[in-house]
């Protein structure tokens, strides 16, 4: 259980330190900034390696939702599901640390601003409203357990699921970063929101109950596309 | 049969949420947008994702000119083509609905304009002829159909098919985007066409024409180069 | 010897109408333009999907100085140089005029100007002189036949070539495109330069002196690495 | 012994061409330019590509760093460090010997200026601070270690350990390019600083002593994370 945990621990950390450090530290710089793409890419292959390196210890969830949908699919064991909890919510706690560190060494630092926390209405990057924030969180959280569990299915080419899950979160980053800044992961929301600026906290509940709800339904849809997997 | 239109409802579903979804959502966005490049990558991993997700459940088609172009080539039967086509036109239609309501949360909406339809003449996205987008369609619709059928051969390493395929549809939006906003797959126009301002729903016939002759030379093309497939 | 001559005059041409399409059609559109990275991966995917699709059939070479540097290290009989290379060249040719067909319905059309070709001194994107090209197209074209031999031998993984080698040449191109447009392969070059305004005729010369000579280093640079391959 | 050395000098001869070649000809160019996101994916694919050329020879470390973890790790011979860690430097050396040759033919040349080198403070992309620096480089070479260790084990999958690795170094770069311009190599740090203006030479020290820290650290976490591996 000590290695699930610490694998849970750091692949959420690597998942916080590179997506939203990535955000904060890269995306706006002028004319070689990475942008929107290259943070969607950033989030994607936090997964990508991370599930290639530590995958076959604790089946590298690295976020609450995936627990969750993973659960009630009936891939991962109740028992285990707070532990994963809790071991997601530190890494990212510990992330959005180190990356406070790193941005505070900026030569005319005064504050983290959004710090990369999800947000709808004003705290939206593009200013969409909360039910636009409900729909695209629960909607995109779905697909992403949904990719999850068909991926890593006894049906699937074995090995693939890493590339097939990593790249989906960059796909999903893709479409969603205007709408809400892309949670579907309330560890990554809460990381971050302990730092920010701004309504982040206020605003944090969404990015709990959003992809867990989300992660919900793409437990159950799975099943009814695949009912013996 | 259920399973199998259930997961090309959900694959053309996220094919369509995920391509037009980025290209409305976030292509244009200034100094952060992720441009052409970012929306050629999100229609490839819808792809690639739901390919290593349900490809093992319907065959990961998403398309109808894919459907078609499998069939002239022997690898899928004639009497599902309907019922395919039909979960593909749905699943497009669904998540355009979805993407509506989406867009219609942000703070300045007055209408989708464009919504990431299809065109040429006036609607192309560089003022191209119809002429140009035909066989633009043609040409990129069959090689579509020769990878796929390529990449999924008894000859190719198994597993990393839905990797060509889907980085395959990346490759054709990198060239055609400026020409026809890339279709390839009259389901993906047909969904946004309904929602869309301007002449997309006139225009539509070339994106099920082009694409259903290109899927019938790929399939034919395919069976010149490897008889024996 | 049909299907292997047809597969390389698909590869090439699509390796062309991808790399060199999305060049023309794509790159410089202000905003949401793919620019030289989109033109990178499109050169890539290019090889990627078709390295999967008829790999198996024609070894996947669409490159004059590919089939020369694998007959250097002892992979490629001496006498089907000659038809491949006549099969690339053709493919490439009918690429450019299909993509010259394509450019021709722009609205505002009059000329191809330099058509993705390649050069040096003024004909290079950044100016850069003939002794940087050659030295640029020797050095790359040696890596590029390295990464193709060591990828494919006995002790690599099976399978996974075909990415190694596409997104090589994704590589290749995202150092290069600045010094001489990037060729690294003859046919390539002659295809567009048969159609470019502008130098690209008078300076073919280097783009098939340089690769071929780089492709026969790389040959024999493996050979000295791996001398029981 | 030979054979391994000479891959290990082609490895890192590749990354330094590659990686710090893209920055300094394509990075910055006005609107086609390839930006710090082209040059975090050309880092990443010429590990990615070495390794499944020469994977198999040298184990593809091309970084001293990587040596001393997978020694600490005990993945690697301590007698075969100091040849290793020669052989990496003289690559890193002569490729940017070849870049000053390349760079050179530009027809507005007078220097190198910063040559894609590495520095703090004043040196810094971002103008970071030194402190900003060091945690940005320990972290990151920790985590690169541990991708590379996990990637590699005996319950990874096999043959993917290159994607992951090489699609990790990007990572890297997406995050910390602003910061230190991304080192976690003290080859690659050293063979453009004899070349750089500024101080690159002066701070050299820093991106020998964090990244060999990091990888002793990521050597030593994975260690504790899977025992028995």
């Amino acid at each position: 259980m000590t290695s699930k945990l610490l694998a849970e621990f750091l692949g959420t950390f690597l998942l916080v330190l590179g997506g939203c450090g990535s955000a904060v530290l890269a995306a706006g710089v002028a004319d070689v900034g990475i942008g929107w793409l290259g943070v969607s890419f950033a989030f994607g292959l936090t997964v990508l390696t991370m599930a290639y390196t530590v995958g076959h210890i604790s089946g590298g969830h690295f976020n609450p939702a995936v627990s969750l949908g993973l659960m009630i699919a009936g891939r991962f064991e109740a028992k285990e599901l707070i532990p994963y909890w809790v071991a997601q919510v530190v890494g990212a706690i510990a992330a959005a640390a180190v990356l406070y560190v790193i941005v505070s060494g900026a030569p005319d630092f005064s504050g983290v601003g959004g710090f990369a926390s999800n947000g709808y209405g004003s705290a939206s990057p593009g200013g969409y409203s909360m039910t636009a924030g409900l729909v695209t969180e629960i909607v995109l959280t779905a697909f992403f357990l949904f990719i999850i569990l068909g991926a890593t299915s006894a049906g699937a080419p074995p090995g693939f699921a890493p590339i097939a899950i990593g790249l989906g979160l960059t796909l999903i980053h893709l479409i969603s970063i205007p709408v809400t800044n892309t949670s579907v992961n309330p560890a990554r929301s809460t990381g971050v929101a302990l730092f920010a600026d701004g309504p982040a906290l206020a605003q944090l509940w969404l990015f709990w109950v959003a992809p867990l709800i989300g992660g919900a339904i793409g437990g159950i849809v799975w099943k009814l596309v695949s009912p013996d997997d």
